[in-house]
């Protein structure tokens, strides 16, 4: 069930297109043009590459009479289509001081009074999946835009709040259950009829094996067990490039503790904050995550295992920053952290990419990236579900990513 | 079975352990001390490693009154096994001078001598695996001497042959034939009571779908065609990591092709020679692999349909470049290229490695490499088997490497 | 004659601190902070460090009662002085979104205000000199604003305009004279008692031989004469590390010329022009210098020779592209581009910095740069003087740097 | 006097090229094959660039019937003369293991030979200063075998030897004494009817104000007081540059000085060999020369300083390590260790390299260099003069380089 099925397809559009700009409503326009590292793009880039495929992808092809906003904006806010033609470098995204935010937002207006007018008079049904796509899109660059400036507000040293406020420190989390399952042959990826990205299809047959999944995340106070036992310091508990990122100080705790004299405390989008010991650990490696399991004698779950789990389970989450676990049964699967699995990103046999431009969209960078199951507080309402696949390389932190164990 | 259990173990060892000497000995002193890039060895290192491995793991363990042959080669010589301690940096085996060559192969002699002894003197049976597995690492090494001299030897702009000699033509292989197998569920993994590696294991049940490979691999010929067709200019067969390095002018043809007038000859061990359109083509990244698939409408198998259609199939090859195609059936999977697969390297199913530091041979590196099948022309005889996993990142060329397609 | 010899210091104070309020005026907050290479600063920081500067030096050792505004300003905003203590990493002056560009504009009234307290409540004579050499740093950051922000305004491909308007065509200059000196021993360095820097002291004898000065800078035609004589593709011409920029592709033209079809335009602060072949060269590296000199069989001035001509020169210029040369006698010194000379950046005899961390003002550079003599239309009214010495590196070219032959 | 002019040409030529094969004896194949960094070459390439010189520009130009010995090798050994056409990366100088020792030996009789038939058969007078140049080059190649060969067998943790030795504790030097002189108008440059490079040219008229010489270098007890006192922990002391240096752990003690609990120990050719407090301090940077001073309050002599002192010392030294002073007046001028001064490499006024591809020899690396003098014990005999300019980048720390004070 996709957004556009979910409601009216104009009114999904307006909610979704909405969103974006409240999230960056507590953002200055120097917040919003900076960038902190090539992974991460300005909130201003992120409003303009949305409203680019939406221009690009519908307007350009269903639009009477089409003319582009600005000539330049195909090239500065093309991300990596190369069916499209020539990008601006991702490196330099931060230095795009001009369109300024208020021309991007004129852009956003402008656009999104186009796609009115387009649905309005009675468009050419191909351009619905092409809707859709460009508001899940547009969804996937709203986390994106909550994890980027979080990444910039932390390389400054006076540690700005995105929404300044203090947390409540969460009460312990029940232990840890272990949720056993038979396995079997099962069928994995999507079969629904709303929504859903190409790289969860076709719906396929595997053999998973009997296995069992931890009832909630690993929590920082578990994570800091592991910490205070040298953890770090032990290669044997490490896969190789883990251990050479390690040696070279590049990862030395989860990306944003801080430690403070004898204690630890966490950057949030909060603001600095006590480091809470029933919170999920968040903003991990894959290395990291491995490790971790290695030292308790456990490992992480395929994405296989993880669906299996998943199916029944009931999606809640949201928020700025991951809540503890509360309750029975198979808890934080959505809406707290993403999930590393130990399964690289590869297409599903059978797999085939739209053809056109638009099949750059996952095709192309299903290599030396690992899947993330579930979502994290930073996913929006609707966006998840049991089939996703997100992805990233071993090494990024940046994410709200965690760790659940499997055995 | 292993090499230990299909001859006499003191023979095999003479046996392999004299082979690694008879590859260096087409080589200078010179030859053998050079590195071209800090993923190949001097072949010098290489001799002094496998005797490295025998010395720390049998003789340190086993020898009564046990003192090495020079304390600073523990470290000198020491691979990457954080478990026995410091080592000599990586990029810098290419300056150890000295020892000299002579030095070490006095302490090869030493070594073989006193393993010699222990196995004459009623060794502890616990020495056996051991024994078997440093004459496997050998063996591993000794495929590394060949395509790492060959990339050395290839830096050299007058281009110096291991062994000169002409190479015949071949004529035309058969057409491309297309082999079907029903899948369904099969047991992958090593299965058998003779010596594997500990990543084929545990052997386990896995689902593959109704699939078909290529009778044969690729060759020059038809890869010419695919660059002819301008394969390296179009963005749309590419992985994106893979497209980088084309448009860094990294990779634009195999690694030893060379381009001559209209014409292209390849750098082969026997020396620059005319590229033979029959043979198949050799020093191809994973990307490479890819994008030629595509271009074809095909892909690359799996490793578990590699494995399951290898099952039956007859060990052949061998010399120093792999030969064309001759025969019917499924040809090709071993003794010319490995194989890429789309599997990345990952641990089967309940994978324990051993424990201690022999437990770093294989564990630690599955992560960002992708697996090869079969063997090569540069593989011993006997090395390698229808379970046997082979890995490399996905931009390595310098190993023969080939494609099999599948469908 | 220093800046506050001239004029009631408080007036001056007013003058200077008011100019870079007027520079920033035509930018937008996201022109201000952002930044292009590690060499160039954003706007704001400039407007921040200049105020530090006051803060830092003056306030906090003579002002009752001192606070600072913030307090973590003192290392956000420290550019280079070791004896202050910590700094912000320089690559990382573009990721301060904040303070804001609006709380900066604050710490400057607060600092202006603090500073006129201190003048009118009768300061501490010693702080006289302090505040003189605070308005000449700000005076050099002036100068950096307007070509840091140019080079941040280049990387933009819709390459806005900082005051955009159009340029008016130049008629041809007159043709280059040589102007001849005896040469002698002569007196170099400040020998004034207005204000000068550290490094023009102390005045010294030097002796100069017999030489020739071009009586103007090398235009834009006869600079494009050079190029379409293939003299960027003559290694004879070059020294060895600007031919190695050359071939890695770092350097084909001066820095922010256009090639546009058969022709040329040229990026300036007043957006893009057609290129003006009457208008001085200007942002080339002293190997480019170096190489057009060779090329036309003269040489670059030594520092000495170039302050023995210009002992008796006018000043004029101003603007923010460089004038052509008008008029007759030696021309140009002033007020159009800076002029590469061939002498290294080093103490002049008997030279010793001020103690303290205000040392570290110019001496600790004085290695692998180059002097730079005259002033250019970026520098503000009265900060120029025969004996000033800019300094950069050989391969700097974001300045206004333009060639005044000689031989 | 140069080479040439002291004895019979002929025999001037045997006994420099035979002093190269006596430098390279001690060494095996693979000690004169390896490259230890791109800044230093192989000992078998120095053989063979040496002979390549006597080839190219000798042989190639007045041998009639001219053949290449090897057609190759004018590009693998050419070292950085664009005139003469293409090169072999510098980088990879080490990967050359062909043409083998042997061979080059073999290259090295051939062209001797010939050299040999020139001269008897009346080769054109117009030789003998190009046989001149190629003697000298040699020579200065002869010192670089030395420090490179030092440089590779320095990274081997074993400390091989060059030649195996106990060195002799010094006596302590006597006190540093200052010698003064008087300055005035000096000519600077070669002025002697014999052999000197076109960078002692033209000699030239240049004011010295007074100024004081250290008697002898600085040793290695003094420059210890400099570390014991926390001399590379105060940036205060340090060049920018040299700060950032220290910052990044590069540079923390001269270069080959080895910690060892709480003394020092040091790598000489002679092997490791416990820190003699009364021998020169070598192997430093000018950042670490001019830090010194610094401390100390002094200063580095500029170069015409330093010619200015040295019209009427004594030359002496050799060996492979840098002896103690000895005597009085000023000492260690020659012959111990290469004495940085301030001054940057620049062309005399009316220097003018000759025509052609030997123009490249010195003129184009005047630039970020800085000016050595003096000579080292490992500079051949006779080859040191009062005029000559060796210059080496300003963190070059592998050749004998020593600090002398002047005031």
């Amino acid at each position: 069930m996709g957004i556009g099925q979910r409601e009216d397809l104009q009114h999904a559009f307006e909610r979704v297109r909405r969103r974006s700009l409240d999230i960056a409503a507590p953002l200055s326009a120097e917040d919003c043009c900076a960038q902190s590292m090539p992974d991460a793009s300005p909130i201003k880039w992120h409003l303009a590459h949305t409203t680019w495929f939406f221009e690009t992808f519908i307007l350009e092809a269903h639009e009477a009479g089409f003319a582009p906003f600005h000539p330049a904006f195909r090239v500065l806010f093309n991300s990596y289509y190369n069916g499209i033609g020539a990008k601006h470098p991702r490196a330099q995204r931060g230095l795009l001081t001009r369109p300024s935010l208020d021309d991007v937002l004129a852009w956003r207006a402008n656009v999104d009074g186009r796609i009115a007018g387009l649905l309005a008079g009675g468009a050419d049904p191909a351009i619905v999946p092409l809707l859709e796509l460009g508001l899940q899109h547009e969804q996937q660059h709203q986390e994106l835009m909550l994890t980027d400036v979080k990444h910039l507000l932390a390389h400054n040293p006076i540690y700005p709040a995105y929404t300044p406020q203090p947390m409540e420190a969460s009460t312990a989390p029940d232990a840890l259950a272990w949720i056993e399952f038979d396995g079997g042959l099962a069928e994995i990826g999507y079969g629904g009829n709303g929504f859903c990205f190409d790289n969860e299809l076709p719906r396929h047959c595997t053999y998973v094996a009997p296995f069992a999944l931890a009832s909630r995340l690993v929590t920082n106070g578990e994570y800091l067990a592991f910490i205070e036992a040298g953890g770090y310091r032990d290669p044997a508990l490490w896969l190789a490039e883990g251990w050479d990122r390690v040696c070279a100080g590049e990862m030395l705790h989860p990306l944003y503790w801080i430690q403070d004299g004898d204690g630890w405390r966490e950057f949030t989008l909060h603001g600095v904050q006590p480091l809470d010991p029933g919170r999920p650990v968040t903003h991990v490696s894959l290395y990291e995550a491995d490790a971790y399991a290695r030292w308790c004698g456990q490992r992480l779950p395929t994405e296989a295992e993880w669906e299996f789990a998943a199916r029944q389970a009931a999606l809640a989450g949201g928020g700025l920053h991951p809540s503890p676990a509360v309750g029975d049964g198979m808890l934080q699967l959505f809406g707290a952290c993403w999930q590393w699995t130990s399964s690289s990103y590869a297409p599903y046999p059978g797999y085939a990419p739209a053809p056109g431009a638009i099949g750059e969209y996952n095709g192309k960078f299903m290599i030396n990236q690992y899947v993330l199951r579930g979502s994290s507080c930073a996913t929006p309402d609707g966006h998840a579900r049991a089939s996703y696949r997100n992805f990233f390389p071993a090494g990024a932190r940046w994410q709200f990513t965690g760790i659940r164990l499997a055995r």
